[in-house]
């Protein structure tokens, strides 16, 4: 069994003028806000209840328990975003909060190393009853997680101890073995949690157990029908009946096709795909890279949303992917974003990387607006207002984005990616460096023992320039593998100010500079980022006819805020010229999209529902804004996919 | 009170091959196969229990009631079906079979006059508990409508004479006196039921009952918030909270938009303008007019299809007509139908024609097989059949018609309206016959006491070509208003061989040919029938960029049988020409239109979903079969709007 080191390998102090926004926005609104919240310190905000579980777990507070079964989940997501932030900016403060609550954490703990508030607060007596509903292994997958991270910013091990102790009971509640769970759990989250625990740890033990669950899963006779029976439940499951839901309907291997769930979906492959890396599986790894054909070629959205329906908050069928009613959780393309660092782990080539790429700066933050201060769980990709209102179809898509919502998945797996943001831009394996994201950023990483420091500078992604400074501790040969992003064409390479001729030196999308590396070695990159017309594969009936902009790495959008209502009457030619420019008091700096367009005009058909006559149009300008800074002005209607035509 | 008789001053005899065809279709297959299905003898079939229902009420039969509350108003709507073909068709066993259901329901009649199988059996307390719900005198107005129906065709008058006693009895249950419920049905259709029983029996307090049915609706405080009280029933009305669903959000004067359940809103509009004539009532003309406008040039399909939401089967808002998640029941179209007769009676306008037009051609008899053996519910006006079974928001649209719904409302719904089509064809007012719509028919019409005879001879709605043979029993002069369909540009009308300059005889849409006519006058019209491309409202957003084929009254669309998959990967230009002609072997004989398109290939596509280029087409030849005989060949997509594009 290898044990691939990845992480620890390499420190990311993030400087970036992009990130670091959002990383302070979180650091000095999303995180303080969800503590506030999570104390229900929050007027006028549906109180979460959160920490009080815990305190009434711990016996120190009188009371019920309040909110969802996975409510405990909330704390464990704002400890690892909280971790993540010290990582990158020491808070004594927020450190001591996060120590007082994990303290409480443990005296919340049972004896046997058990934890969860739900149960143990309001059915003592139904620990494990319910796997396929109750989340228990959810929220264990989480607090190890922020175990972890906490570990890992801080030092400290307190946490670290604590979910040890969890998950060795948890080991030995659930295998194959004679008295033992022959389960799983309904919310895979569990699995990548085992994987990452192990990783700091070294205890194979953790691995096999993720492995066990991982393995189990689907297997028949199914285990949701047991413990069903054994619950004496008798009514079907919502989700026309069936556990693809859970991608629970047939063994993992035998999975080509996303189903179900879509954030369960993300963590569970993203579990595959490091099960797949650190077992050596190759009929894991086949099945990850089956998933991984069918989830990005045929149901992700530009923005590298997924999740095509509500019902279930679940992928639909191929090629189905309207945009008024989306799904496309903040989540689940927080999910897409660890799957995608896995598959990069498995294997180095920049189609993981681009939808790495796409959902960090699309699909993913477009779920928080600018302030840090309101949060979408539903990233449409159009909006009509008026529709959202009246239309049931269309009711979980919200025109605005909301304070915190009642099931607040989305604020603090937001926090957390934002936060760590660091940890996706390289992979080290061996002699190698791979470059996967484009961020001003001081890195020190370790190649085959030496020390290297990396440090970027770049406007990415409004800017074309990148400039890597190398400085190894001492004159080393090792290489640098440079992701050449997916959209951009005629990429300039240059190390110390001589151009590289990359072609021969490319091997799935990467530029593999192979050389003596000594201190203060320049790379100068180049991403030509001209505006795009990106059309959609024709099967895709909703974009027929219809474009979506693009410049490097950001989808754009039209609002109402800069083109008026009715965007649906608006064309642009498929040969058009754009504009683009950095305007830096725009939705705290972005680059603008402009050019020329038409407008069907309305003018002419009063009370006129249908008429036999060609529209009349009239020139109009077109001002196009990133995709996930909309809706920080005023509310409006907001389309991604523009009809082409002249 | 000025008693407007209508009906009674025509007779009409269909001959026409279009609707005699549907009309043989309903008599030989419709109504005996719906005898079957409500005695429970379709193999297969989800047993109706309908007349068993009745057997249990007479205490003939043991056993439970099963089926919904509005179970009886199937056995009801099928009577009515079954005296409107014996009105065009003696039968001997059909009437044979009806009057034995007519002595059933007489039997099961209570003492007091009242009926409903549901109470008498199920609920014998329950009686008036849940106005709201429970469908009380929703079954009334239909058995009521049944009656009339069957008294005008035979001149029996068991049924009615039942009726009267219950609608006395419902007299004396409602109303504002003491010890009265002041209350109405939660789904209209006494209010116009009652107007026709008025019209048969002359008794002004049936008239006088739906009037207070009327103006009672949507007052304050709210009878269905009293009973609910009364009930201690504590639940929030499941939609929306709203009695907008039954129209009884306001008094229905102060209605200008149509909100709620679409088949609701329709009968009632439909019995608004009923007491509107009758009572002479301006505001209450208003407010239908003030309906009909937002109806018809805000929320109406281009298929008459109205209710474009599938939660609470209802309208949504203005422009919000999607096509692939539309309602648009064909017991909707049907309801629209009747009020726009009503409309018509209360103003000759051709605007109300043409939408009937528009029904009759499109929306309904699409609900319905061109065998007449199997039914849709919905009908949308784009199907995609893996998104109908993928998705939930999708799942009341069904890409193949059913056999019989356990909810049976809309065939037999069909089934009445189709055998009773020659009731919409003329009305006559004082000395002016007005011709509304165009098919082949025999009529005896009492104008000022003097008998006359109209033959119509025509092919419409495939031929242009309409000649109108006048007899009266003496020469005599009188108006024919003839209505020029709003589809229509370049009419031609003949007398006698001799061109008629109609421009200054138009009034509201209908040529006014005062002149004396005498045996054997010959008008002969003409109503070019080229096919138009209509587009739709720029508000409209699902219409942008697309257009739909109509050619005289009948919408087209475009099938997977005659044009492929991926019906949205085809385009026709702006000023493409098209070809129609008469296919006798296709569906039953059609016009079918051909002309030339392209078709955006996905070859290059392969397995990627976004790509920078511009999508390669090919010219494709394309056909468009009428939108009613859909569904009629192999299942698959289905579109009628077209993309517009070169």
């Amino acid at each position: 069994m290898a044990h691939t080191k990845i992480k620890n390998d390499i420190t990311v102090q993030v400087t970036d003028s992009f990130w670091k926004r959002y990383m302070d926005v979180v650091r000095k609104e999303v995180i303080p806000y969800q503590w506030e919240a999570l104390n229900d310190r929050i007027p006028g905000a549906v109180p979460s209840r959160a920490i009080q579980n815990f305190k009434i777990a711990a016996g120190e507070e009188a009371g019920e328990f309040h909110g969802f079964v996975f409510q405990d989940s909330d704390v464990a997501k704002w400890l690892e975003a909280a971790a993540f932030s010290l990582e990158n900016e020491p808070d004594e403060a927020l450190e001591k909060a996060a120590d007082e609550v994990i303290a409480l954490i443990g005296r919340a703990q049972q004896e046997d190393g058990y934890l969860n508030t739900y149960f143990t607060v309001k059915e003592p007596d139904g620990r494990w009853s319910n796997l396929r509903d109750q989340h228990e292994l959810y929220c264990a997958g989480h607090m190890i997680e922020a175990a972890v991270a906490y570990y890992q910013a801080t030092g400290k091990r307190a946490l670290l101890d604590m979910m040890c102790r969890f998950a060795d009971y948890i080991d030995q509640v659930f295998g194959r073995e004679e008295g033992k769970i022959r389960g799983y759990d309904g919310h895979q989250e569990i699995e990548l949690a085992l994987v990452k625990l192990y990783d700091v740890t070294g205890n194979e033990k953790y691995l096999k157990l993720s492995q066990y669950f991982i393995d189990e899963r689907g297997q028949q006779p199914h285990f949701f029908d047991q413990e069903k029976e054994k619950r004496q439940e008798d009514r079907p499951f919502f989700w026309n009946e069936s556990y693809g839901y859970h991608q629970a309907h047939v063994p993992v291997r035998e999975q080509k096709k996303a189903v179900g769930h879509s954030v369960r979906a993300m963590y569970m492959y993203t579990a595959m795909a490091d099960l797949a890396l650190k077992l050596g599986d190759s009929t894991l790894k086949k099945a990850c890279e089956d998933l991984w054909g069918n989830v990005t070629s045929k149901q992700m959205y530009i923005t590298a949303g997924v999740g095509s329906m509500e019902f279930g908050e679940a992928f639909s069928t191929d090629y189905d992917l309207p945009n008024d009613t989306a799904y496309t959780e903040t989540c689940a393309s927080i999910g897409l974003v660890f799957w995608a660092q896995r598959m990069l782990h498995l294997q180095a080539d920049s189609k993981y990387a681009d939808v790495m790429e796409r959902a960090i700066y699309n699909g993913t933050i477009s779920g928080m607006d600018l302030d840090g201060k309101k949060f979408f769980y539903v990233n449409p990709l159009e909006v009509k207002p008026d529709a959202c209102s009246h239309r049931q179809d269309h009711h979980h898509v919200k025109p605005v984005r909301q304070k915190w919502f009642s099931c607040a998945c989305c604020p603090p797996n937001l926090a957390r990616l934002i936060s760590s943001i660091g940890h996706y831009m390289y992979t080290v394996q061996q002699d190698e460096l791979y470059v996967h994201l484009y961020a001003g950023n001081q890195a020190d990483v370790q190649l085959n023992g030496q020390k290297v420091k990396i440090d970027q500078q770049t406007s990415y992604p409004w800017d074309e320039q990148v400039n890597v400074t190398v400085t190894p501790e001492q004159e080393k040969a090792f290489t640098i593998a440079l992701r050449i992003p997916g959209w951009s064409k005629g990429a300039q390479v240059q190390v110390n100010g001589e151009k590289v001729e990359y072609e021969s030196l490319v091997k799935n999308g990467y530029i593999y500079l192979e050389r003596t590396w000594k201190k203060g070695d320049q790379i100068d990159l180049i991403f030509p980022m001209p505006v795009e017309k990106i059309r959609a594969n024709p099967k895709v009936k909703e974009n027929a006819g219809r474009m979506a902009l693009q410049r490097g790495p950001i989808v754009y959008c039209l609002e109402e805020a800069d083109n008026g209502q009715e965007l649906s009457s608006i064309k642009i030619a498929g040969d058009a010229e754009f504009r683009s420019s950095f305007q830096p008091d725009v939705l705290g700096g972005v680059v603008v999209i402009e050019g020329e367009g038409v407008r069907e005009s309305g003018d002419s058909w009063e009370d006129t529902l249908y008429q036999p006559v060609q529209k009349q149009s009239a020139p109009v300008s077109v001002k196009a804004i990133p995709y996930f800074a909309w809706c920080n002005r005023q509310p409006g209607e907001m389309v991604v996919w523009i009809r082409e035509g002249n």
